[in-house]
Formats: structure tokens, sequence, C-alpha cells
């Protein structure tokens, strides 16, 4: 293999990604947008803004330049905020080499345009589909760090090129498997913040293993629908970037998602949750978008239209669950 | 609908599938090995040494003469330890109504012909395939005692069959699917006692969410796998009968595979593991058939394999872990 990777994002997973490329032996240049954190990887080989408790290799260079980073590079990772991508890869169109694989990190939708990361990545970056990889699955940062076992599914339309990727990021504690649903494993990604609030929610009102089952996999279902109705295979949703970022997201105390369903299940308004919080997370945002989504393809949703009202339409919880619960009763 | 319910076994799930069928509208009757437990049923309206929380409506009823129960019954739901099933069958089939439908509440598979609980009832009572019905999900008996909202899936090949448990089960805080996969929804529920032992395991070496969520994700796959093999519906492991009842078993401090496991985890002789808990995990036992059964379809479950390994040939678990690490990757 010859070429760099590139990494665009210094935030804690572009910066554990970088310590698997290194570790599977990949030469790799982290873009920050700020010159002091990429100061802090080159000189400290550690990043304790964003992701304290990693040590980088010595393969890592560190850069505020994106250009110097992407140039010559024949892999490009894009692990920047979702609702930023668009302007930032205006930015660095031309730096791209012609045939350079671009890998998404990031699990969102856009807002703007409901539509998702590898989507953005095609229109903005004008890339063919299957130049661009899409890496998800359940890998808090945290815990990559501390090189604990995790699994991943790298998925690209370009068997080859996911094939790539996936021996770019093996390492004895990193478990990549290739997968050719690209929409499947993003809408896995985005969805599952959404299901992660309501998960939240039931903890909060002391629901116990079965409810948080049920949620779990139901959640999953109506994930599922929405991708077949996108084109994603099924059996994508049982997988690493489906319920195993799902079930991941929901039993991490980590989660910001479940947190913040936590707060609103105790009954804190959307605004005191975020007070709390300081931030707004995720699946507040793109309950919205996925709804859209949902309702634009005729697909049930019954638990994210569920989130919405509870996020966005002052909507009890418990009104919530038990408007679940009271849906006429039909085949799984 | 005419004729009563009998729910033979009055074990924690037994009795608490009881009180769903009497709030739902059903008259119940139970049965109880030991006229002990049927008097405190009868007397007390609960069952304090199988479930203490539970309150029995007063529509169920209790002997501890089987006869007397499965003569009339409508509907005959089967409760009572995997192992013990067919011969328990063998005294009962003379009382059982021509059409009655047989409902299997139990999650294993026989040790000496590695066959399914349903399978044993076809065989062992002379019914018809499609006169048996499995109920199969995320259903802890204490929680359901509490009311707490939860799912599960009825599945026969006989849709009409499986449409009046539905019925006969429905309540407030209880929502049944139907699905026509019985091989399916049954491997599930078998498989799912041998990957929380691997989750057990997990959970003492101080693993994170990551791996756990692999371990559930990967384990589902090869639940999956046989289950395809044996002419299971792939889509059934990712529903409430395949990761659902996974994801509530291994998240559940109740659980005792889960608890098995992290003695071993712990560095716990099997002998030492069971002195600890008092008991084998169903796990344990049904690792040896699954992996038999596995080998016999020449399917690949790693995960069962390596609990095998440590559950009965003294394998360290932080040697199992790294050899599932270790196997070549691939296309998930």
């Amino acid at each position: 293999m010859t070429g760099h990777v590139a990494v665009l994002g210094a935030g804690s997973w572009g910066s554990a990604f970088a310590k698997i490329l290194a570790d599977a032996g990949r030469d790799v240049t982290i873009w920050a947008r700020r010159e002091r954190v990429a100061e802090a990887i080159r000189t400290t080989r550690t990043n304790p803004e964003y992701l304290p408790g990693l040590r980088l290799p010595d393969r890592v260079d560190a850069t505020s330049d994106a250009g110097e980073a992407i140039s010559g590079a024949e892999v490009v990772v894009l692990a920047v905020p979702s609702q930023t991508l668009r302007t930032n890869l205006a930015g660095w169109t031309d730096f791209l080499a012609p045939d350079s694989t671009l890998v998404s990190l990031m699990k969102g939708i856009e807002l703007s345009t409901t539509k998702r990361m590898s989507e953005v990545i095609v229109a903005a970056a004008g890339v063919a589909p299957d130049r661009v990889v899409v890496v998800s699955g359940p890998n808090l940062a945290p815990e990559i760090a501390l090189e604990q076992p995790a699994a991943t599914v790298v998925a690209c339309t370009d068997v080859s090129r996911a094939t790539l990727v996936q021996r770019s990021i093996t390492t004895p504690y990193f478990r990549p498997y290739t997968n050719d649903d690209v929409i499947g494993c993003e809408l896995g990604g985005a969805v599952k913040n959404v299901i992660a609030l309501a998960y939240g929610m039931a903890c909060a009102m002391g629901l116990g293993d079965n409810t948080r089952a049920m949620l779990i996999t139901r959640g999953l279902a109506e994930t599922a629908r929405l991708g077949v109705a996108l084109g994603a295979d099924p059996l994508t949703f049982a997988g690493l970037a489906g319920m195993g970022d799902l079930v991941g997201t929901c039993s991490s105390p980590l989660s910001r998602n479940r947190t913040f369903g936590e707060h609103l299940g105790r009954g804190e308004t959307l605004e005191q949750a975020q007070t709390a919080t300081r931030q707004t997370a995720e699946g507040v945002k793109s309950c919205l978008a996925i709804r859209d989504l949902a309702r634009a393809h005729a697909v049930e949703m019954p638990i994210t239209e569920q989130v919405e009202r509870v996020c966005h339409e002052g909507v009890d919880p418990r009104v919530a669950m038990a408007a679940l619960m009271s849906r006429t009763t039909k085949p799984e």
C-alpha cells in the first residue's frame, strides 16, 4: 500500500480511528481545526481535550492545514460534525487525489436536506458513490483507546475499496467486517440516537429489562422498515451497524442520547434537559428529519413519532409510552 | 371463546403467564406438581415460593391433579423444565381434547436428542405440528408480575392458532406479535443462554460496551446461521424472540446464565461457579447440544465453541476471547 491516510477531524472518534490505522501499519495525518489541538498531538502523542487516555502511535502526525493532510492521501477519513460536513468539503475537494477513497465516520442526517452523510459527500465532493466507504458499529472511542475488543462494519458498493479499508484497520483489538449495504449501515447509526432517547426515558421511568428490550427490538424493526423503503438490506439491521450500535449506545452510561432521554423521562422539559446536559443530543434534532423521511415514504415509525412528540410537542413520556402499548396487535 | 386454559407448571414464568391470560379475560387452571403450591395459589392468590410479588386474579384456579387441569381445556400451556417435558407429556396425553392448542413456554434443547421443545411435544404427545404454538420473547417474570410493559412473539405454522393465542394474552401491559417461524423463535430462546454466558464472562473481565455489543451481535449472527440451516427465517432473529430476548437476558442482573458467566470470567472453575450459584445454568448444558447441532449442519458458531471450551474443557476465558478476536476478517 502507498500513500498515507488523512483523518479530518480530531474529535474523540477521529482520534481513536487514527490510532487504529497506525496500529494496523498505516501512516496517518490528523487534521485538527485548531492548531492548539494539532500541536498537542504532535508534541505529546495525546489529545487531552477530546480523548484523554488515548496514546497515539508515532506513525500519527497532525496539522491544522487541511491541504497538507489531504494531499497525497490514498484514503481520506471524514470525522467532522454532521451538519458542517458540506461546508467543510467545499474547501477540501481540490486537494483530493483522483482515485482516493473517502471514509465516513459520521452518524447523522443533514437536517436541511434529509440526506445521509455519504450522499452529502457524493454531492459536495463530486465523487462517484463507489468511492465512499462508511464505517459504523458499536465503537465507543474511550474503549477503543484502551484497546478493548471491538468490531465494526466497513460498507461500500465497491468490494475492493471496502477490503482496502478493512485491511487498513484490522488490529488484534479491532475487527472489521465488510458489507455492501451503505444505506442500511448509515440509517442504523442515525436512527439509533432516536431510539436511545426513548430507552433513556424508559430507564428514568423505572421500567425494567423487558420494556427496554422491547424498545430496542421494535426500534430496530422500525429502522429496518425505513431502511427497506430507502433500498437497504433488512439483514444489515441485525448486524453490527444495526443492533450492535443500538445495543452499545443504549447500554452505555456514556451515551449522550440515552442520558438526555433520562432527563426527559424524569419530567424535565427540553430546555431543562439542555441546560442540565449543556448540549442538545443528536437524536433530538434528527428525530425530526427521520420522521419526515418516514412520512415521505409512508413508513410507520411509532417510537420515532413518540420521541418527536416528547421532544418537540411537550407530550409527557408516560403518555407516549402508553400510546405505544395501546396500538393494535399485529404480526411481527 | 369457550373452554378454559390449562397452565402446566407453576414456576415463575408459568405463574406470570397465568396472570396475563386471566387479565386478558380467560379462565385459567394452573397445575402445580406439589399440592402445597396449588393450595397457596388457591387460598392466597400468590405463589410465594416461585414468584413473590405476583398477585393472581380470581379467574385463576390451581390444582395438583393434571387430569383435572387439562380436561376440557381449549388451550394447554406447557411450562415445565425442558428436560422433564417428554416424561410429563407421557402422563398427560390422554387428557388432551382432540383439537386443543398446545403452547410451549420452554426455552431449551432436549439433551438426549438435540430436539427443540415443539419437536418433543409433537413426538411425545402425538399431535400435528400445526397444533403447537411457541411463545418467546424478553419476558422476565418478575417484571410481568409488576405489569411493566413487555412484548412477545406467538409463533405457529397455523396462523389461526397463533391469532387465538395472541388474543388470549393481549393486555394493556403485554403486547404479543404473531409469527409463523417456530424454528427461529425456539432457537433464539435456546442459544441466547449460551451467548449470555459469554456476555457474563466479558463483564467479569472488565470489558466494556463495545465488546459486549459485539458479543451480542455476533452471537445473534451465529444463532441465525444455525437457524437458517435448520429452516428458520433469518429475519426472526432480528425480532423479539431473537435479539429482544438476547438483549433482555444479557442486560438483566437477574439472568442466571449471565451471572454464571460472571463467575467463570472471574477465573472460577465450573464446580466453583456451580457451588457459588447453587445450580448449573441452562447454557452450560445446552452449549453441548447446540455445538453438536452446529457441527452436524456444518455451521460455524465460534462463540458457542469457545463457551463450550471454557465450561467443559477448562480453557481460560481470556484465551477464549483472544481466540475469537484473532479469526480471519470477513464479510458480515
